[in-house]
């Protein structure tokens, strides 16, 4: 039985590494790439080290960002009073696209996790706390992921922040938008009943 | 609003212009990269141009392969007196694979589409036909997609073949192993029924 060509093969390999792409993927992208011009390949290739290159992050807020200070921690039009914390930067590209938060933001680079060896000391947490020295945060809004790491790391980060007079919150669970109560999970509805609000 | 850092965005336009691959995908896809140590980033980009520079198409069967001829056509052990058709280098892979097949491959490169232009002079006929003239060729078994266009092409080389006293035979259709019979699609029961055999 003939195998896959080597370049082919090797390539397949590449791509299995990528999250969510499984040996099927994989091929039907290589060979893609087989039949694509040359100059859409080379676009993709150059664009992956072009990014590698230019991202860096943020002294300030600790996102990965094309420049230092970040797009946000440079708009001078953005509230200095109220800083969201998130996981990393994808958690932060989505609060920006919700449209609804005009603060300022701050990239922890993971979430407490000790059975994987992660702790206070790996994440971004000393920078946080040295922005919150001037008092010109009032406001710290905890944006982790509602998951055993996420909601770790929230309660950490309270403990540590509200003894310096800072306001800690907790962005809301609940019910997502379009969903049917049927089918939503118990501990969503369960979050979702105790933080009822009146109407 | 801030938006997606300028690098970042890049490639992920990039990578959504891949099949099977839309925006979520190709953020998370570009995340991985951007958080991924970057030899592997180089590896993966690496690996994408070494194939297009290492791939050529085999002077005989028309396959895209690592040498020329391919190493199915360079290998004697393989019968000659049979020549399986496919439309692409992956449904001949997908043959290999499967174990059952000891011949030769001649790969079409397409298929009739007429309604997207495609005609005969756009597939790799020509060069299947000079490889039937000295007779060493007995049977060709053509395993073009059960589609419309694998079809019309499927009876286009038929009609072509035949009278060259070469032996023309068509991949079986019917049910697929471990298929159940209430869910199988009526064409495909169809042609199961007509291609009954005796047992």
């Amino acid at each position: 039985m003939a195998t896959v060509p080597k370049p082919l093969d090797r390539l397949i390999q590449e791509l299995v590494r990528l999250p969510g792409i499984g040996e099927k993927t994989a091929m039907r992208l290589a060979f893609h790439m087989l039949r694509a011009e040359r100059r859409e390949v080379e676009a993709l290739a150059a664009a992956m080290l072009a990014m590698r290159d230019e991202m860096t992050t943020c002294s300030l807020c600790c996102a990965l960002s094309a420049s230092d200070p970040c797009e946000i921690c440079g708009d001078s039009q953005r509230s200095g009073e109220i800083v969201c914390v998130v996981e990393d930067t994808a958690d932060q590209l989505a609060v920006e696209r919700s449209g609804s938060f005009r603060g300022r933001y701050h990239v922890l680079q993971g979430a407490l996790a000790p059975l994987d060896g992660v702790g206070p000391e790996d994440l971004r947490v000393r920078e946080l706390l040295a922005r919150l020295t001037d008092g010109a945060v009032k406001e710290v809004l905890v944006a982790t992921n509602p998951t055993a790491e996420g909601e770790a790391t929230a309660l950490y980060l309270a403990r540590l922040i509200k003894p310096l007079g800072v306001r800690v919150t907790r962005i809301a669970h609940g019910l997502p938008m379009g969903a049917d109560m049927e089918y939503v999970d118990t501990a969503t509805l369960g979050r979702a009943l105790e933080g009822r609000r009146d109407m």
